[in-house]
Formats: structure tokens, C-alpha cells, sequence
């Protein structure tokens, strides 16, 4: 059996009833923090203009922060490019990338066709989360550090895969499916710091939704798309840079939403810049810092990381939620990092500035720590009184499902970011209704909350033009 | 300046009146091509199945075959995947596929809403075609050979670039276009031979003429998506797999369209059976030879060719149209290859089996061609009576614009591909106003003789649903 035959098997096999307990609670998590990074990302320029561009026609799926809806790929394309616009959304440690924001999008778009439970809805989003991550397993971090952007290289078949499943396709069709995704496959980091990077995501929310409908409507693709000498894997990753024998059998062992898990964003910024955040804010709190006595910062980091986070003078709102020097400064003046920090001319702010020239950013050493973590950081604060303050951290909260976000800072983010679209009663029942998700009927009587009146969607509206 | 600026540049610089004659000549011969091509591609099942996926608004531009209009985005889609769906559409040697069908579906799209004049389109047409082939100087054909399909992961940019001239972008928004169409770029070659091969083509027109309009409405993109060390140049080709130096200065020098030119395709199946098909109707013609008196064909194409045409058992309509085998002995029991012998079961001819028992395909030699030749076949075919008759062809008929096909050929492949579609007269009316592109004060004219009548576009249906 060829590997897309296999996956297939494996996705169709999946039964909600036989999932554990935990990774329904953790699909809850990944739910409620994309619809809540969604909203907040929905009148952000980068989803508005390709929601300009499209002028979709009118169909089931609703535009998250709008009352309309339109045909299902435009909706997916639209909301997933909003789910990754304040680069805010959850990470996976075995994906290397966002997991939730190129399948969900898609799912909840497919699902107001479909009328999905609450059930098949988690059945669909853990099996597209597994696909995507077991196929990481063979193909990454190479793809990571090539410049593929493997959220959406890889993404895209968890859309894929999610998608076909809740369309109840045949094993065979499933496969098609998996296949046609290879050549919709697409994404380079180049473009990391613009708009282009949550196109990435809305692009292949589409095509992943796109593959699975055209596989049921008797499409063919070659059932050996993936290991073909002239297929995505010789192709994205060349021989010697993969390795397709490490996928299948890590299916379900564990399921990888529980294990790495999911890791929730703190901060509306690039997750490279993360721990540094978090090492930044503990001395900042703890010795209750203030930016005037600030000599000089130093600030290590991963060397992988580094490379797209060494940003010491920011152009543009992008530009800064990928700059480690803008986020550190942030986190020392208002000690936190927030929404608004990467919004309009934010990123020009003069005393920001002023402080971000005292930060100098460098990788860190296997002397700092082990070879194998990428996710550690050190800050270490020079004052003008001649105290050094140093802060190690080994990951960033709620980096694995190992070292959770608690429950407390989880619904705080999620409401922060529903109320920048949602009235606050509707953001308070979307919460309870999307901690009972695998109750649904049909997912349709959650979306019901997120739809906004016309009177509302035109306050939003305002709202985000005078933040653009 | 980056390359992505300077491109623009070029492409802003371009204009109708500066373009020699003979661009203009054939400018028109690809666009007569590609229309016919595409009219005879839209009953195709590849096509058909996008088409009822996308459940696509009412707009300004055709979907061609039918009397529909919908909007420009999704035209360009099913447009795009009929004009490649018999893969009877042009070549071009430099970009090592097919120029026209990556750009003019989008063209059509977004010319039917802007309303351009003929030659504004054919100088968006030129320009597009310029900017896919001299990328291509720079990146092919590494991306052929290691399994990329340049007519997408290089034509995107070509589609991006005519739509962006059409649009009349500034030079800093067609350079954002482009360097978004880093981000799209797609197509594995495993995919070959199945309907996914056009659909890398819809997918494509359609993803070039989104970043074109993301580019008009204010999308930021990275300057140097192209050049960056995680960029479409290292990340596609890899570092001494590409020379970014070969682009700029052969721009305009000549025109590709121009030299090498559009090759045309006589025959509706992948192009590198070509010269071996051309080879064998010269044996078939020239000895009056028919199936019985044969013992065994010998077949020599270039090594990379015959990768994806070395298919003795083809199990497929596509699989027939790449298959070296099937293709010769279509040639040698019909005298010519139509596309009727790549629809319904045509491939499961029992004669035709019967004779592709006999064939021997195998790359040729240096001996036999140039080592710099890899559009050459040789035939050799040892009759029962032991006679034995070879031809060599160093290209086929209509391969550059040196070898052309010559107005007559080019009117009968028209009027055949138009007819299965457009009633007679407006075929032939069709053709007259494509020799007079030039003159179209509004393009909407000509595409109002591809529109099909409602009782026709039934029609239609009832016969593309029986041969499908």
C-alpha cells in the first residue's frame, strides 16, 4: 500500500468513541483558541483585503467578525488567513509549525455545509492534526530550515485529511485527496514577516478543502504522489532528507495533539521571540524593573530562530511581530506584550525605539543549553547601577502540553481576543458553548454566536479602519 | 534592486508600440491556440468536476464552453484547467513547458471585467511571457528535472505579471505581486497523468491573477522573496541549482515569444511523444505501412522524456496521453492522433494493445543525437518481411518558431478543438476576429463569439457527458 492508501486507512478508521479523554479535551483547546485568534484577526488588513479581492458569492460559511456568509473555499481562504493574522494562534512541536490554523478554518467552513456534530467535527480536526504531524515526522525540520514554511507545506494535508473526514470520503477517495494535496502544496519563509505569511494559511486551508471535495467528486491523482521519485518527497525534500518509514507506525502513538500537544501563544508574536518574552517578563515582575534603568539587555535565542527574529529595526507592523529586539522592549515598558503593540504605527514608537537599541540579540550556545532544545532563551539585564540580572528559560509556558497555559490565562486570552469583534455576552457563551463542544447537535448552533449583527459589523468595521 | 523590482520594472517599461511585428504575430498565434484548446478542454471531466466544486458567483468573465459568466478569480480557475486538460496546449523550450496556459485564462478573466483593448491585452500577454521564460533562464530546467512542473512553479509568475500590467499596477505593486507568487507557486510532477496535471495550471492562472489583485489592494510581500536565503531561488533549486544572473539581462533579447517562440502541438498528448509520433506518420505515410506488416517498432526518445512517457500499460486516459507506446500505435493504425483516441476507452483498444506489445521504447544515445538535443526521436520499424525503415527527427513540426507549423495546420487544429463546442459559423468567425486581435477595441467583442447559447451549452453537456 502506498502511503497516501495507508494515511487514508488510518483517518478512516479514527472513531471519535475511541479517542481518550484527553484528546478531546485538548481538541477543545486547539478549538477555542483559533475561533478566539480568528475574531481577533478577522479586521486585520491582511484578511480584509483578500476578503476585498474575492467578493465571494453568498453560501453557508460564515466570515468570522461578519454577519455574512459565502461558498465554503472562500470562507476557508478568508477565516484561515484571519486565523494566523496576529501570528497568535497555536504551535506544535512536531509539526514545527501551527497546526489548528490551516485545518480549522476549513472544517468550520465545510461544517455549516454539512451540519456536522460536535463529535464528527473533533473526529475530523484530530485526525487531520495527526496526518499533518506524522507526516512531519519524515519530512521535518528539514523542511523548517530549507525555507519551506511547514505549516502550510505539511498544513495541508491535515485540511486535507480533516476535510475528507467529515465528508465521510471512501478510504480510496481519502487517498485522492492526500495526493491532490501535494500539488497544491506551497509556501516560502521569504515572505515571513508580511502579509503573505497568513495567506499562507488561508491558501491552504482552501486547497486542502479544495483537494477534499474534488476527490469526491471523482478526481484522480496518482496514488503514489508521495513516494514518486518525481514526488513531494524527493521534491520538497530530496533524497537523504526524509524519511517516510518514521510516519506510519507513530500513528495514535501517542496522538499527537496530547502528546507534544498543542501550545498555546501568549503573545500576539512571532513564537521563536516566546521564551525570551517570558524570561524578560519574570525579571522584569520580579526585581520590578523599570526601562530608565536599563544599561543593557542581552538576549540569546536558537540559532534557527534567530535567523528570522533578528530584526533590530522593524518597517512595519509584520516586521515587528518577527523582531526579538521590538518584543523585548515591549515586555520591559508595559510588561506584557499585547494586540495593540502590533497595531498601526505601534512598532515606531520612539521610547520603543530608544529602548530597542539596547538589546543585543545572539544565538545561544550549547554551553547555555543542551543541543537539542530549540526552544530555551536567556535575558540577561545590565542596570546603570551596575546590577546584572539574568532569567534562563528551558521553553516558553504552555510550549507542550507537558507545561499547560492554565485554564484561567486560556479563557483571559480567548475573551481579550473575542471582544475586539464579539459583545461581551456573546464572548462569555461562545466560551461555555465551545467547552462543550462534543455536545453539539450540529456545529451550526455554535456559530450562531460568532455571527454579528449588522449594527455590530459595522462598529468592528469602523473599529479596524481606524487601527489599519 | 531586487530582482522582483527590477522585473517590474521591465514589465512596466513594456509597451504595445515598441514590440516588433513578429511578437505581435505570434502573440496572436498563441492566443488563437490557447482558445481552441481551451474550447475543446472545457468538456473534459478534469475541468468539469473544478467547475462544479466551486459553485462559483455570477460575474463578468466566461467560463468558456458554456453561456455562464462568473467571477474573475474562478474563471481563471476552470479556464485554466481546460486550456491544459488535453495537454494539446503550446510549449516553450526555454521555460521547458507550457507559456500561454498559465497566463491567458487569467488574462480573459480579468480582461472581460477591466474591459481592456486588444492590444493592451497582448501586451500584458507578451509581458507575462517574458518575465515566465526569463525566470526560467535562471531556474530551469533543475526544476523539471528534479520534479517540480516549471509550467506552473515558473508560469505563476508569468500570469502574475500580465495581470498586473493589464491591471496597470504600479512598479512597486507588480514587484509585490510577484514576490507573492513565490508563496503560490505548486505542481509535483507524480501527478502527472492524472487530472491534477491541469489542475496545476487552473491553480496556477488563478493564484497569478490573486496576487496580482492582492498587489493592487495594498498586500504587503517581501522584496526579496526571490533572493533571500529562504526564498523561492535557494528553496526551489537550492544553492548551485539556479543562476540568478542569467535573468535580467536577457530580457527582451529577443522576445521569447518571438525566438525560440510557441511550439505548437499537433497532437493532443504530452509533448515529449511528439517527435517520435512525427517520425513514425513519415514512415507510415512514406511506405504505405499498416499494422499487420509490422514486427517489432523500435522507439529511442531522451532519457528525461522518456521517464514520464515509458508507459507500456497505460491505465487511464491520462496515463494514455503520456504513454510513448499507446501514442505510436495510435500513430500507426490511424495515420494520425486526435483526441478522440484520448477519451471514453480508447486506451483499452484491444487492436491497439495488441500492436503496443510490439513497440520497444528506450532512451537515445549520444550516438544517435547531440548530448544538448532532447527534443529528437528515432523510430525504426522491422517488418514481417524483413524489411526495415528508420527516421530520425531532430524536432517536431511547429517545436520553435524557426520550424514553425505552418496557417493552415494551425486553422485545422483551431476549427477541429472550436467545433467541440461552438457551432460552425461561429468558429470560423471566431477565428477571423483573433487574426484582427489587435484591432479589438474592447476584448469583451471576441469573447462574446466564445459564449455559448443556452441550447447549445446543453448540447453541449449531453455529448461531454456521454464521452465522459
Amino acid at each position: 500500500m502506498t502511503i497516501a492508501a495507508e494515511l487514508a486507512a488510518r483517518i478512516d478508521a479514527l472513531r471519535y468513541e475511541d479517542l481518550p479523554s484527553e484528546a478531546i479535551r485538548w481538541a477543545k483547546v486547539g478549538i477555542l483558541d483559533t475561533i478566539g485568534v480568528t475574531l481577533a484577526g478577522s479586521s486585520d488588513p491582511s484578511a480584509r483585503i483578500v476578503n476585498g479581492v474575492l467578493a465571494a458569492a453568498a453560501g453557508p460559511s460564515l466570515i468570522f467578525g461578519t454577519g455574512r456568509r459565502v461558498n465554503v473555499l472562500d470562507a476557508a481562504l478568508i477565516n484561515g488567513t484571519a486565523s494566523h493574522a496576529l501570528d497568535f494562534d497555536d504551535c506544535n512541536n512536531t509539526l514545527g509549525g501551527h497546526p489548528s490554523a490551516p485545518i480549522l478554518p476549513a472544517l468550520f467552513a465545510l461544517a455549516e455545509q454539512t451540519g456536522a456534530s460536535g463529535r464528527e467535527f473533533i473526529a475530523a480536526y484530530v485526525a487531520g492534526f495527526e496526518t499533518e504531524c506524522k507526516i512531519s515526522l519524515g519530512v521535518n525540520f528539514y523542511q523548517y530550515t530549507r525555507g519551506w514554511h511547514p505549516t502550510t507545506t505539511i498544513g495541508v494535508f491535515g485540511a486535507a485529511a480533516a476535510c475528507a473526514k467529515l465528508l465521510r470520503l471512501t478510504d480510496e477517495q481519502t487517498a485522492t485527496a492526500l495526493s491532490i494535496a501535494t500539488s497544491l502544496a506551497a509556501g516560502v519563509k521569504s515572505n515571513f514577516g508580511t502579509m503573505v505569511k497568513p495567506l499562507h494559511v488561508g491558501h491552504c486551508a482552501r486547497s486542502g478543502l479544495f483537494a477534499a471535495l474534488l476527490a469526491r467528486d471523482g478526481y484522480t491523482a496518482s496514488p503514489i504522489a508521495f513516494e514518486h521519485k518525481q514526488g513531494y518527497f524527493e521534491v520538497f525534500n530530496g533524497a537523504g532528507n526524509y524519511d517516510a518509514a518514521k510516519i506510519l507506525p507513530a500513528w495514535g502513538r501517542p496522538w499527537d495533539i496530547v502528546e507534544p500537544g498543542i501550545a498555546i501563544k501568549q503573545y500576539p508574536c512571532c513564537g521563536s521571540t516566546h521564551p525570551a518574552i517570558d524570561a524578560m517578563l519574570m525579571l522584569v515582575r520580579r526585581h520590578d524593573l523599570r526601562p530608565e534603568q536599563v544599561e543593557r539587555i542581552d538576549s540569546w535565542t536558537h540559532k534557527r530562530r534567530l535567523e528570522h527574529t533578528n530584526r533590530p529595526d522593524p518597517q512595519s507592523t509584520f516586521d515587528a511581530k518577527f523582531s526579538v529586539q521590538y518584543c523585548l522592549a515591549r515586555a520591559l515598558a508595559a510588561r506584557k506584550v499585547a494586540i495593540e503593540h502590533f497595531e498601526s504605527d505601534a512598532y515606531k514608537d520612539a521610547g520603543i525605539r530608544e529602548l530597542m537599541a539596547r538589546i543585543h540579540a545572539v544565538p545561544y550556545t550549547t554551553a547555555q543549553f543542551p543541543a537539542d532544545n530549540h526552544f530555551g532563551a536567556e535575558v540577561k539585564i545590565a542596570l546603570r547601577d551596575g546590577t546584572v540580572h539574568a532569567q534562563k528559560v528551558d521553553q516558553p509556558l504552555g510550549r507542550t502540553s507537558a507545561n499547560p497555559l492554565p485554564p484561567e490565562l486560556l479563557k483571559e486570552k480567548f475573551v481579550n481576543c473575542a471582544l475586539r469583534v464579539l459583545p461581551e455576552s456573546n464572548a462569555v457563551k461562545l466560551h461555555a458553548a465551545i467547552e462543550k463542544f462534543e455536545q453539539l447537535r450540529d456545529v451550526r448552533e455554535l456559530t450562531m454566536l460568532i455571527e454579528l449583527e449588522p449594527h455590530r459589523e459595522s462598529a468592528a468595521r469602523t473599529v479596524a479602519g481606524v487601527c489599519a
